[in-house]
């Protein structure tokens, strides 16, 4: 199979080129770049020297001579290619904000300021997190027009730690969860800019976007989404992302209020957990264990650890370790992806697999390395 | 004046003799160490070459010649200087944990295993956070006896955050107030081990002992404490401390529920920020500038900046800043300090000089630099 | 095939555990180790959760049901391994310094402190650096005896690095070879210490066995043995070693004096680099790149490339540039490698597959992601 | 007194700001700045917030109000204003590369680019390597026209590294002096780039502009400026500058080949140290240390220690260790500085304080914090 990548030279452009180089089922890439049409990619990134020796094409090449074909593109300009695709019956998985919002034309453009281009796209689109959508993505095979809007990084890694607690109704909806996290600088891309300038990034942690940040409204629908919740309420959610001098990574760490069947109601909360906050613990664990038993990327931690990012680094897990917190009224889970596989490249190959019928861990086995 | 150190071979008892030798008021340090005792400073620390090269003594004779002593010593092993300090009537400053619990002993022996040899000495040691007790501090000058707790560094962080909603009645006690809090390594000590072990920390972030962090009762009593809450409540703490790759600093993200006086209903929740949330915000704020005025180590940041540990870095300043959730139900502070610094051996400084009427900001006058 | 890693728990046998566990020819691993003899892998390296589930076994077991045997461990322990093996018949792969000197045994005692327990070991022994001896261990290929001492990762870096020079003539063997190399801090292992703890060496550069390093005298032997050199003699070596705040990674720099025949005599030696230089360059670099055209692992970077650790970070590459000094006397060669792949795990299992007549990139074919 | 400081806002800009703003005798700072004019300096550098809130204004002003001025800006772009400082008669101290090479414009011009623009100035002013240079600096004082040309930050390293080597004629100068150095991220400047753009320069080390670098002449210049050797004559420099991943700081490791006189015969070069080696080793460090005696900022360091630049980040030492090869024929110097401090600002305020007759040390006694 050829699959294609428009905007190979971006830094999720490159980590698909990487990937998919290893993939079983791909025998060829095909690969485009506006900035660098004419040269090859190992010219752009030398750590393919000898590896990858594939020309930077044209995007109208790519797309005719592709199998399938992923848009590593900035938002709002992977529309038309998506178009293209559809034209074509090529299916198109866009890693882009662009088709994250299914046809919520308002939200979208509110928060990426300008509307679509081709509503109707927006209306067969279908949001990439197979861990909440392996069934309808798989129901696109053989379709005609596929378009899959792959998830946001922080999204990825705060709906799945939250899916099992929203899903089987622990989540208390009148207060908000909190969704704290922290990421690797290679989230803000290719492009050099003072925020991501050595100097000033490294030795230094630090939020960004407080209570402004345009993943915090893709977080939120997929939390109605996914959410079979027991009142049918999505609780309100508050996202605050921070930089931390790391390459890649995304540890959330998510407080969601507990409804009262939950709830452990401590003697006294200046005191270390006890028994009964341990006994409560370990049942959610098992309940998130069980929840994600059939998933290959989801890793529920055993007792006694916490996510870390380098443990998933250069990987497609996602890493869950779940906590009640001494009060007993709050369940804090901790959830670590790395940012540019589970969150980005990584995830939209494992859409691919979904969507051709391959084993869903095609091209995705690395072994992560501690270090 | 001359001041001892014990315990000076530890992180912050080496960040003492850093700060106190540029010390206008102190003409003399005198330092013990039991590890290294024998041998000089700049042995152990090769960074003091040429500039301290004072002998490492035994405690007894420090306490002996000093004005004033410094505890930089593990926990559960000051208690026994302290009484000897008190004994000759030298006031003394305890850097462990030892003293930040008052006469509280069933909680400090809960999280910290093991009961007040003096039990006497904890009814008359002060809890040394300057922005809640200078006056108390102030008070005991003179007094034959003074013993002062400095307090932990996510503590110091955290309570600076969020003093004046509590104190200015803006937190909702029904719900828990979250601190999300970020650190660097340093904040582990000097022993070797492997969570500090350069390659299992570096490129990475991970939270640790969630929901069971010693620092969460101290946090909970000073809320108490520094709280003339409108109804005379106490949230809940929840408190989840991460490491990340920086030396030093921490970066609290504290979550305060608002009460309903101070919320703001928004229309839609999936919008960006309304205007009704931006002016709240800035009323906030300068609740904030106004609360901290005259505090000469807090830094409430101007609209459009967010705390960053870089630019307190090796300075005692905390920086603080305020913004309101999409959402109006929640105020989430962010605040940063140098965890050696304002989190230890700095606010140590600070408290001396309070207690002997210096200028409060003798010897900790450092410009941050940004890198 | 089986493979068999004794010592899997410290890093060069964790690595071993993940690149082996993706190599093609091999469907077992036995593990062990004497600190967690009973543990599985995964708890020692949460990195492997639910993909290396072995049990840690006794060396015994190891080698009894194995058909090939790596030793990972420290210095004068593999001996009696090697000796076990070489009894049954099972080829023994050493990642130690125990095999790197032949029968060279005044050498290796005096910089590693101990004589040979087994010096007919030593006889049979091959220094497995496949640049230099892939003849050498392929014609051990069913052989009832081997062992092969897989080579330092500084003497890897360096050797690659100088060999075409000193094979083809072109160093002057009056003044000395200057390697100057500068590592990532996993090369100090597992085990915490002082000096990889954190807060001591990150933000930090230094060099450390200035003129003592043990790595010295492997260089110096193995200059001797790859070079025909044109009069037959070998250039003296000196070797200085750094630490920078890297996981991963080494960088050499290594300054070859020129005999005359390569020599371009400036004309002003306080100009740019001269037409002339730039010609010879070229010329150098043609050298380097066909004595290398046949090599897996060894990317001659083209003109305008200087290596670079993050290019070939997690992959067994060595990449290598050359220039030629303002001044025309020096070929300065850079020379990059992971420490942990091509320095380590990655060569043994590169000198496993040409034992065994495997693809020598089998299990080796990860493309290196920049960051 | 009154310090003007010219490009205010680049790195070493606001070095400069934030060192003399601790200065004893400078009484107000006047800050210009091209890019930001009308701000304040605080709004572009955060971390001075509520400690510099000097307002940007244009250089005319500057220099028209100043009784000294330092210029920090970009190359060829400072002799205007040092034409018009000498005009008015104000001392001025040039941080760029246009004085560094006093009237060999043909140097000069070959590596920056462009001709002096006003060739008298280059007549006047003087190289400011306080330890080569203190007399000529001191001598200028009163004097109607200043200029000194403050050293690049890695001729810095180097120089005091070499100098008692060559000035009491250890070194052969038959072959080249090899200087390795390694430096921060911060020697790029505040300008963003892909090269200092964190995702490509963290976790990795490379070396760049090999056998190219602009600060080579520098360095090759003075070493016959500092060198009364024993023939007359100046050994050969090779120079190559590598990145690695720190915020400050220069680690430049120097191989002086040595005259037959300070030379070691070794029996064997494989073996360790010898006895002999360690007793000249011992000479050559009384050697640096006593000619380096009563320098301020020169620690020569004690027998078993190595430079390290964490042990003078922010500050304004050099260390410096001496080390001799195994094989007894080549000083091996490790030399460590912070590029910001004694590479730039600390060094161009050093200057001005021989200049106008302050204590050297003035506005620069901070003592370096480990981390």
């Amino acid at each position: 199979m050829i699959a294609g990548i428009i905007g190979a030279t971006g830094y999720s452009g490159a980590e698909l080129v990487r990937i998919l180089s290893g993939h079983p089922k791909i025998e060829k890439l095909l690969l485009s770049s506006v900035s660098f049409e004419g040269q090859k990619i190992e010219d752009i990134y030398p750590n393919f020297l000898g590896r990858v020796s594939n020309a930077l094409l044209k995007a109208e090449e790519v797309i005719a001579s592709s199998d399938v074909v992923f848009g590593a593109l900035p938002h709002a300009v992977g529309e038309s290619f998506a178009a293209a695709c559809v034209e074509r019956k090529k299916p198109y998985i866009d890693l882009s904000a662009d088709f994250r919002f299914d046809d919520d034309e308002e939200t979208y453009s509110a928060w990426y300021g300008k509307p679509y281009k081709f509503p109707e796209l927006h209306k067969i689109s279908v949001y990439g997190l197979p861990e909440l959508n392996r069934q309808k993505i798989k129901s696109l095979a053989g379709s005609g027009a596929v378009v899959i809007g792959n998830p946001g990084c922080y999204p990825t890694c705060a709906l799945l730690g939250a899916f099992p607690a929203l899903a089987k109704g622990l989540a208390c909806t009148d207060n908000p969860v909190i969704i704290n996290a922290i990421t690797g600088i290679s989230g803000g891309g290719r492009e050099p800019s003072r925020s991501f300038h050595y100097p000033e990034c490294a030795d230094s942690v630090a939020p960004y976007k407080v209570a402004s940040h345009r993943h915090a409204p893709e977080i939120t629908r997929n939390f109605t989404a996914m959410a079979g919740l027991a009142d049918g309420k999505t609780p309100p959610v508050i996202f605050t992302p921070h930089l931390a001098p790391l390459n890649r990574g995304i540890l959330s760490s998510i407080y969601i209020p507990l409804v009262s069947a939950w709830r452990v109601k401590p003697d006294n909360s200046m005191m270390p957990p006890s028994k009964e906050i341990e006994a409560k613990t370990d049942e959610i664990r098992k309940l998130y264990e069980d929840f994600y038993k059939d998933e290959p990327f989801v890793r529920v931690l055993p007792a006694g650890l916490t996510s870390a990012t380098n443990r998933v680094r250069q990987s497609n897990y996602c890493d869950i370790s779940t906590h009640l917190d001494i009060n007993g009224s709050t369940l804090i889970v901790t959830s670590a992806i790395d940012n540019m596989v589970k969150g980005a490249s990584g995830q939209a190959v494992q859409n691919m697999n979904i969507l051709f019928g391959f084993d869903e861990k095609a091209g995705l086995e690395a072994i992560p390395a501690l270090f």
